[in-house]
């Protein structure tokens, strides 16, 4: 018997990575096991069935790499493809197979910070999808949300461009900061790297939500009331990173996001 | 017997409209088939076999449709895949299926120009390839080529982001102009759209060689030299626009770079 059970982390590409550090840091004696699809990244502009075909790949995919639990660390991803995944995998008819998303936990921490007009900026489809807005309702219908596409911040952070968004954000921010918000989610992986940047632009009394922050404390305490998951998980703190294409690019970009050295291994879905 | 054949256009993504939207002005009477893989677009940045895998089945997609001629629009496939692609393809084996690249007509108009110090910008893959560079020195192994990478402008273009473009243009066009270029390429099916920019910056004299703008005389004469290809091309001037995925800004972007009204037809090519 292989005692290797990992928690899975699915990625459209290597932003998830920023996550990756976050959640080692918060539970280090967890192994991880990371996926990005970084031969279809990115999965912004593209149709809800293809995100929903390339998720559902990776995710499977993950399930058969040993993983009791995966996290889908991509906003995009989670808008589109994380109800009907868990609908799929039913903990009644697949109990050692639990998929988790980053939306959740983020509207929770937004709504816990007791602000109520809130700023979200994210990828095409993660706006358009409505999810944060459907998931936030649930929890209290009276917040207000102001939503806002942000398409380039990914190609700027993937493409060596982060020292040329700011004339962007100050374009994408300036209707959020006009309607008032008291708070920005950051729905996007990539988005904390544009952190600096987006506190100059918004003003002080914004608070700003980043994944990487208000997510992993959300996973330790899902672990903790989940025990029947916990102990699945082995436990010997390593990491493995496969992406779906390599390039010397992709791999010196991917230990800069993950903040070590790194080997990323290529793997096949199909 | 379907008469129905076509010139067939493949492009990574919508970039290759701005080029065929000129070749029909050039070759209004003929049909011609688009075939964008906006499923898997950008392919600047992924690896050689990833370019490969999917250039090799759009072009054979094409071929199955009833395509007599294909032409490869984007620079990254070109460089990565046609040689190749002219090798399975021999005209002895196939007499009735041609496929043809942007780079050598392209070079070609550069070294007529008479010119001798030549920039080039590309996509990642296309100036680490060494395409130009090989193809160019075929032709006058005494020009001097300076190449620089230029990957955030397909996705400013892909983006509405052009009107962000000049300060990435400035460094990157800096050290073309500080090695004294007298010709600049624009290496990319995209970068006519950048044009008003790049001629602000690069000094009077400095040529630009635009493929919208080249590249289609090149196919009349081509067509003129081989009447066995140019006689299989069907003749009622139509255009039909296949995508790999459709969403409704791929339908408004593809409409705005071909200047017309268009209804893009999904596609699966596996």
């Amino acid at each position: 018997m292989d005692p290797y059970a990992p928690i899975g982390i699915f990625d459209s590409g290597l932003g998830g990575l920023v996550m990756t550090k976050a959640f080692r840091k918060a539970i280090p004696d967890a192994d991880f096991l990371y996926l990005g699809d970084t031969l279809h990244v990115p999965y912004g502009p593209r149709s809800a069935e293809a995100i929903y075909g390339f998720t559902q790949q990776a995710v499977e995919y993950l399930f058969g790499r040993g993983c009791p639990l995966v996290i889908i660390a991509c906003n995009t991803a989670s808008a589109n493809a994380l109800r009907r995944l868990q609908q799929t995998y039913l903990p009644t008819a697949y109990p050692d197979r639990r998929v988790l998303g980053v939306i959740v936990p983020t509207i929770e921490a937004a709504v816990a910070s007791g602000h109520d007009n809130i700023g979200l900026i994210g990828t095409a489809f993660t706006i358009k999808s409505g999810t944060y807005e459907d998931e936030l309702h649930k929890l209290n219908p009276n917040i207000q949300l102001h939503a806002k596409a942000t398409p380039l911040l990914v190609p700027l952070a993937e493409n060596n461009g982060i020292q040329y968004a700011e004339p962007v954000l100050r374009d994408y921010l300036e209707p959020l900061v006009d309607a008032g918000i008291d708070t920005l989610i950051l729905g996007c992986t990539h988005y904390p790297l544009f952190l600096e940047a987006i506190r100059s632009i918004l003003p002080p009394h914004v608070s700003i939500i980043a994944q990487n922050e208000v997510v992993p404390p959300k996973l330790v305490d899902y672990l903790r009331r989940h025990p029947e998951i916990k102990d699945r998980v082995s436990k010997k703190g390593t990491l493995k990173a496969l992406l779906t294409d390599v390039t010397s690019t992709y791999q010196n970009t991917g230990e800069a996001l993950l903040g070590e050295v790194m080997v990323f291994e290529k793997v096949e879905l199909e």
